[in-house]
């Protein structure tokens, strides 16, 4: 069963009714964050929390406490009931006049929806399209402005795509809502941190789970060229941990279940079970 | 007294219920557009009316016919009662499941609102902050991911401007929510159209104004120290019209009532003025 939280109540999402002096509707002003929870217990909360409570002050929007919002969460996962509930909530600034300054502005709304989500498997694998990055420079802030995301991921969808990557003047930065890895030679790649990329917690926990394994990881921007003649390429976000990818636009990757991605995708699905035990 | 139309219904603003379907809550996934009615006439109506629709398509959101809005337009400048009323209008994307991709997603939900707006004077000047240009490839689009004209009019008030004039790699894009010319030798410049700023209608008018009055309008990228430099400086929007700018951070413009400036001014209130009559 899905439940909503808005402002210190919980109901059906149905429910939830959103006024015009939710900044989301004409501004998009607000920042979120999300992870996923079982049997009583979030994975990487602090992580995604602490994330969450620094975009909000990035944005300068006065939320609720680290304390709070995890008990909030906690009662959220509870209600709900779902094996596997993806948690998602989001803070916005709250204010009556369709202004676009929000000088002064200290209100806020706090929304929260716990939904059903399938247990992430590591042996799906994704096909990913190519898009062009059109995005802003807040990309490392998990803000509202998600219109490129959603062009990119529909025209993805549309062309028979799991995702789209994003590629910023050549350069690969991630994809629609994950970020992305390349494998060459035993060595792992991805993007920097920094205002191109949303610094993934699942992105993080790949990063240190390769380094405690020996492998290599780069962080430094690489090319669409580069990417296509990767041995393999990894995605990573909250809901779908770390899968390998299959296929990039014409660009077919063989799946070889003793190479380094299969090894990573394993170990980072089999930390997340552990979890929750 | 203002009012509110959603989905086929009028209301108070404060009554309108924005639901978690609508996408704007969680992307910002809608476009808007914004016209002043006064007299029971909208100024400029076909032009707001062209640009809504056409941004709409562009984001491939279906929304009403340009027959159908015009006729809610009209009744909500009627029904608000107001002397001079902002006329806001909205299309959303609208779908029960939050996840990226529209792909399929036929359905959107229309919100207006007519609200009291005090009638432009040609009169005022502005004074202006200079900002980072951090916004996407989309400023062409009215679209709902606003953050960056928030986050830049919200430091401009903060600073004691009336606005941010946006640079983006030293190049003079455009305000947080107007346009911006610059006079230098008796000759108008302003930003090309394209990917970078929003064809505002005001800025439309103003060099039709100035051809007609034979006054060579470029319009070519710039410096800021091209603007800093400038012997004035305009400011149009669809709710300022044309003002002339007496500040850019510590540049003082002097206000010469014999300019070429004051002289578009003067003119686009006039044009305006007459329009309601």
């Amino acid at each position: 069963m899905s439940i909503a939280y808005f402002n210190g109540s919980f109901m059906p999402p149905e429910d939830v009714v959103i006024p015009l002096s939710d900044r989301s509707v004409f501004f998009g002003d607000g920042v979120y964050d999300a992870a996923i929870g079982s049997n009583g217990k979030i994975y990487m909360l602090d992580e995604h929390i602490d994330r969450f409570i620094s975009n909000a002050a990035r944005m300068d929007i006065r939320t609720v406490t680290k304390e709070r919002l995890k008990e909030i969460l906690e009662n959220a996962l509870l209600l709900s009931g779902e094996n596997f509930a993806f948690l998602y909530f989001q803070a916005t600034r709250s204010l009556k006049e369709r202004r676009h300054s929000a000088f002064g502005c200290t209100e806020s709304n706090l929304l929260l929806t716990a939904t059903a989500i399938p247990k992430p498997s590591p042996e799906r694998t994704l096909s990913l399209s190519l898009y062009e990055d059109m995005r802003y420079f807040y990309c490392d802030v998990k803000t509202l402005n998600l219109l490129p995301g959603v062009l990119s991921a529909t025209d993805a969808e549309k062309r028979g795509f799991d995702e789209a990557v994003f590629h910023r003047c050549g350069v690969v930065t991630e994809c629609s809502h994950s970020n992305i890895f390349a494998i060459k030679n035993g060595e792992l790649y991805t993007h920097p941190s920094g205002r191109m990329i949303l610094p993934g917690t699942a992105r993080k926990r790949l990063i240190e789970i390769a380094k405690k394994e020996g492998i290599v990881c780069h962080c430094i921007p690489f090319s669409t060229e580069f990417l296509l003649s990767a041995d393999e390429a990894l995605v990573t976000s909250s809901t779908k941990l770390c899968l390998r990818v299959g296929r990039i636009e014409d660009r077919i990757f063989t799946i070889d279940d003793r190479s380094i991605g299969t090894m990573l995708t394993e170990k980072m699905h089999m930390e997340f079970e552990h979890f929750f035990l």
